[in-house]
């Protein structure tokens, strides 16, 4: 963390010395007999490890270690990232010498806000299982506490010497130490529960062997167990988004292509196609930069570095004498057709997601205005951005650690907030991987603090580490190398990172299988079997998506000679779509999206598993629900039928493994009676090269 | 960590404000024009995440991020484990936006001495790797310094516009940049350096672009570099130990079993075992408990409850009325027979381990003169060991958590203060994990700070995570589930876990095929094969490693009826034993340790590697060291001779690919002429069921 001040806890937080426990005796109220405990945080404990050495006793001490807290992004160092309404399954590893039972909780709720406690249960291997689910817009944070439970200590023993035929005499003594463990729970207790124990207390004092393996005795006894030395982990943060940030379908399309009677189209005439994106299923309209368009040294056709006249101009070459990020482009219409597209979109239920770029082109009025914003060279020019020897003088990129960087990073935040006032709370960012992390985690921090609905996309195609980075710092969608993992080996192995390791707990990987700037070879060669197989796995295997529609609908794969992208690139011409063709791939996305609405296991990132299939062209996978199970079946070989038989691990998915069960391909349309764990399937590109099966689990 | 101070580190820890930089500039003198860089440390951050809110812009930032350190444990919560001069391999990952050349080094030196500076070298993925030796017997720490090396980017900047043609008045501008950064360095700098950079910074200025090319200038401007905006990672903590701690063999034996006129020999009669001990190789020689031993409730032959007149008792049931912790046995004939012993022990350079169970006996003196340190039943009896319906009256556990836990913890620490007053520097410690963790760390952690020599081995035999536990707090050797780890796959995964994961930066796995307590099945069954077996396992995957000698020596292998512990124990009885016996396993025992002695490869943990055999019962792994591999292939099938084809990566282990190589069984004396990667092997355990191969490694 660089900074002084925090930027990613939204509210303080105070550490609360009476914890709120629900139904639960205050910690503060306990007469404390045994030393008082500290809490075992590792933030404490790193700090000592460096610190001075000791030789003196200490003064108190716990006897508990609350060894491991997951899910938990660097121990807690960066927040987990969920949903409202998703819950967080908390699994803690604590230890404490000797074999007395332990107590544990999570306690857990809204930063600043009332706190809840839900009890953990002892799963095996000292590991103690439990779940909350946050119910509001917020962040949150949990904490696990634990204790030594005493009285359920005892009346193990007690159990066992009753068993194994203790004397009365033993059993008397015995009931004493029972009779005062349930003394130390009445003195918390009020009411009823305060007599019970009271009474229960008594009658262990007059030796009545029997009310002491009372179970009920046990679970009031339990619930105001004063906790003495109980010790809490330090506070686990939760950044909690809105749904749209873990289940969503992203369409981009250029504006400026929407039918229209000029050349070049107006937000308004864009307007016309929300009904039709609505249709298809999506529920994020992204716009590349709307802003004006620069002319010195426009880039022409297919990226020529120079533009004939009429030529459009790259949305991404952002500012002319019309204004810079805060402006929109005159030929667009202008902020009002903006808003008035923003409007209709709403009553579709659509958001609108924005592209933030932060460069700008050289007619930009933040070069004439704060040259100090921009790296100059020696002769005192602005410095174009350039990869020696190529230059791109079209770009000017903003010195983000020059003399006046603090007004440069207030003027760029005040751009998301610009258009969050116009209703925006849905952001593409640009190439992210290119400017300060310190940037981006006070930007999108601050921006958090009073906006939690707000979402950001990092558009950072860059090594792993940064773009990891990006997300544990307040990204939370990004963009991924799934264009380019086609393999089943290279899926497996890439999805098996992404969804089963610890990282989807911080990064949500928002699956694109093309964009303005990427058109892969596969997708090149394979033609219309390949679109239609990457559409079905970026719709499958991650729950948020997004395509670059136009030309993928049409199967427009004519490639750039040189590099991995479209050529006749929709970044430097307008170009004609039909935006209404049964015949393209406009019917698949609409059903896909269809089948993702319907089915909740869709909606998920943390429930995908590969099964076992024999035949390395094909790939499958599932996502399970509480009462369904979705199973798709891909065959990879956009040119060739594939057969292979699926395995399943019918016990773990809840599938019955002694009687016939129903698949149901929800995209073919077609009903099949399968039987155990092995079953074949055979898929033929030109028809349909996947089956995405729903099949019913057994109740439980 | 539950102390106010802290009791891992020794010597207190200053963050120097001025590193000590070998042959570098002081960050210190930098004129700092860019923002000051605060610390990346995760402790920082973590306590931020949590704090107040911020919308305010921050005074200062970093554009690098160290986002991983390796080795550390729990990110530098617990110090890695290392012993003198054994390396630290560093492995960091630091990141940055854009594009621009880092530098980055490693800050290493003893806890509050001198620091010293070694470059890491960028492999790949953002990692930058390196490695320092720690070269005396006392705590280290390291830190990775990060930074942007601004010379080094222009450098690479302007060749690539050199070569791609730049014009003249470009490259005149671009060299004033480079003539700026060159005089940046050589205020840092002094004397001839200060010279060559001011010269070179001149001959910038005019325009010669030859000197900027030039690779001696560039390690010069790099030296001179004045790290501005340098970044450090928090101090990472290093245990550094004996060497005995990470290579070593003990010997354990029943000092009153020793060849004596009398029944019950003395620790003089034991004496005369030392030379043998140290013929057969081993290093340390460990003694079960030698105090007083009680006489209520004493256990007799095979742990009958009652001893019969004679029977000379556990030596665990500690203390009777002449004397506890701090007294030796009178039947062993007391401390100055001990002291002779260890004068001995210490000429045939023999380490003595002394085994600390810290339990009593109800004769033991403390009982008498502090019945507060032990617990009472209400009645106010002191409680004995039970687990119910089991007793055990003739042991008394302390109460660790009683009134007066602070004056038992300072009489428990001063046990091992007295026995080190007596030249005893390596402790066996029973049971560590029925006390509370805090304890052993504060415990082990003050004695340490004097006495980074001592070796403490956890005979913790419980769940995983606190066997963990123990190690991290301070325990530098462990006991472990080797003795229940059979077949192929269980070796493989438990010996893959201890070694090639990050447990063995913090847990030392002390291989024991038995002990007192243990004789496992397969011994039972397997008989002298078996036997071999297990020993050859346990010399050749760990490094440090432990036998129960005399019943192993001599297959004694007759099974408790109802556990996996040795019938007619010695525990509670006098054995006579063959101390010289050719026929024994004493040759093999003998041979194994003059094996790893003459061979570096099985001096280390780190280096273990599995590999491929096609037979379910051969096991195949190696060691490597600078010249040499051990290849072991072992038969776990103690009846059947076995043969198989063994696989080996010949490349990674410095092999010759192209033509044969000599591998010689040091064990069997044999060599065998091998070619490529897949060679056969026969074992018959009846012969010999392993083999250890050396075979020299290529030149690199």
């Amino acid at each position: 963390m660089r900074f002084r001040n925090p930027v990613v806890s939204i509210r303080p937080f105070v550490h609360p010395t009476t914890p709120i426990l629900v139904k639960k005796p205050a910690l503060t109220a306990t007469k404390n007999k045994k030393p008082r405990t500290q809490s075992t945080s590792k933030s404490t404990r790193k700090k000592d490890v460096a610190g001075a050495p000791v030789s003196d006793i200490p003064s108190s001490f716990s006897r508990i270690d609350i060894v491991r807290v997951t899910p938990s992004v660097d121990n807690g160092a960066y927040p987990i990232k969920r949903s409202v309404h998703e819950p967080v399954d908390v699994l803690a590893g604590v230890i404490c010498d000797g074999h007395e039972h332990l107590g544990v909780e999570l306690v857990w709720g809204p930063v600043g806000g009332e706190e809840h406690v839900t009890p953990l249960k002892l799963r095996y291997n000292d590991e103690y299982l439990g779940a909350f689910t946050p119910s509001t817009l917020e962040p949150y944070q949990y904490r696990v506490r634990a204790w030594i439970d005493r009285y359920t200590t005892w009346q193990d023993m007690f159990k066992r010497r009753v068993d194994g035929g203790s004397d009365k005499a033993e059993l008397h003594t015995e009931l004493q130490d029972g009779a005062s463990l349930l003394r130390d729970a009445a003195a918390q207790a009020s009411g009823r529960d305060r007599k019970r124990l009271e009474q229960a207390a008594t009658a262990f004092e007059k030796g009545t062997v029997k009310r002491a393996l009372d179970e009920s005795l046990l679970a009031l006894a339990q619930q105001y167990d004063p906790r003495q030395g109980a010790v809490e982990s330090k506070p686990y943060p939760v950044y909690v988004d809105p749904e749209l940030a873990r289940f969503g379908a992203w369409y981009e399309f250029f504006p400026r292509s929407a039918p229209s009677s000029q050349r070049h189209a107006t937000l308004d005439d864009a307007a016309s196609l929300l009904p039709r994106i609505k249709e298809l299923g999506f529920d994020i309209v992204y716009l590349p930069p709307i802003h004006p368009i620069g002319t010195a040294f426009r880039k022409g056709k297919d990226n020529s570095p120079t533009a004939q006249p009429g030529e459009p101009g790259s949305p991404w070459a952002i500012g002319n004498t019309d204004g810079g990020h805060k402006a929109v482009h005159q030929e667009l219409g202008g902020m009002d057709a903006f808003e008035r597209f923003v409007a209709k979109a709403t009553t579709y239920g659509l958001k609108v997601a924005l592209d933030i770029a932060f460069q700008t082109s050289p007619d930009h009025p933040y070069v004439k205005d704060h040259p100090e914003w921009f790296k100059h060279r020696s002769d005192g020019t602005i410095r174009y951005a350039e990869n020696p020897p190529k230059k791109y003088q079209d770009v000017y990129p903003f010195d983000f650690e020059g003399e006046e960087w603090q007004s440069l990073w207030e003027e760029l935040r005040s751009v998301f907030q610009f258009w969050m006032d116009k209703g925006i709370t849905v952001f593409r960012v640009d190439n992210p991987h290119t400017k300060p992390l310190a940037f981006w985690e006070w930007c999108i921090g601050t921006l958090r603090q009073d906006h939690p609905e707000l979402i950001f996309l990092a558009e950072a195609f860059t090594k792993p580490k940064t773009m990891y980075q990006l997300a544990k710092i307040g990204f939370n969608n990004s963009y991924t190398y799934f264009a380019w993992r086609n393999s089943k080996q290279e899926l497996t192995e890439y999805a098996t990172e992404l969804f089963q390791t610890g990282a989807v707990d911080f990064y949500r990987p928002n699956f694109w299988p093309n964009t303005p700037d990427i058109l892969t070879d596969y997708l090149t060669h394979g033609g219309r079997p390949a679109h239609v197989i990457r559409l079905v796995l970026a719709t499958t295997l991650s729950s948020v998506y997004g395509i670059y529609g136009p030309p993928y609908e049409h199967v427009y794969n004519h490639q750039h000679p040189k590099r991995e992208e479209y050529a006749d690139n929709e970044k430097y011409e307008i170009r004609a779509w039909n935006w209404y063709d049964d015949h393209s791939l406009q019917p698949l996305m609409k059903r896909l999206n269809q089948i993702r609405k319907g089915n909740r296991a869709l909606q998920f990132m943390h429930n995908l598993r590969f099964h076992t299939i024999d035949n390395p062209q094909l790939i499958a996978y599932s996502k399970t629900a509480e009462d369904h199970v979705i199973l798709c079946v891909v065959n990879l070989d956009p040119y060739t039928h594939q057969f292979g038989w699926v395995d399943l691990p019918l016990a773990e998915l809840g599938l019955p493994g002694d009687r016939g069960y129903e698949v149901y391909d929800m995209l073919g349309g077609e009903r099949y009676s399968w039987h155990g764990s092995r079953n074949f399937v055979a898929l033929n590109p030109h028809v349909l090269p996947a089956h995405v099966f729903r099949i019913e689990r057994m109740a439980s």
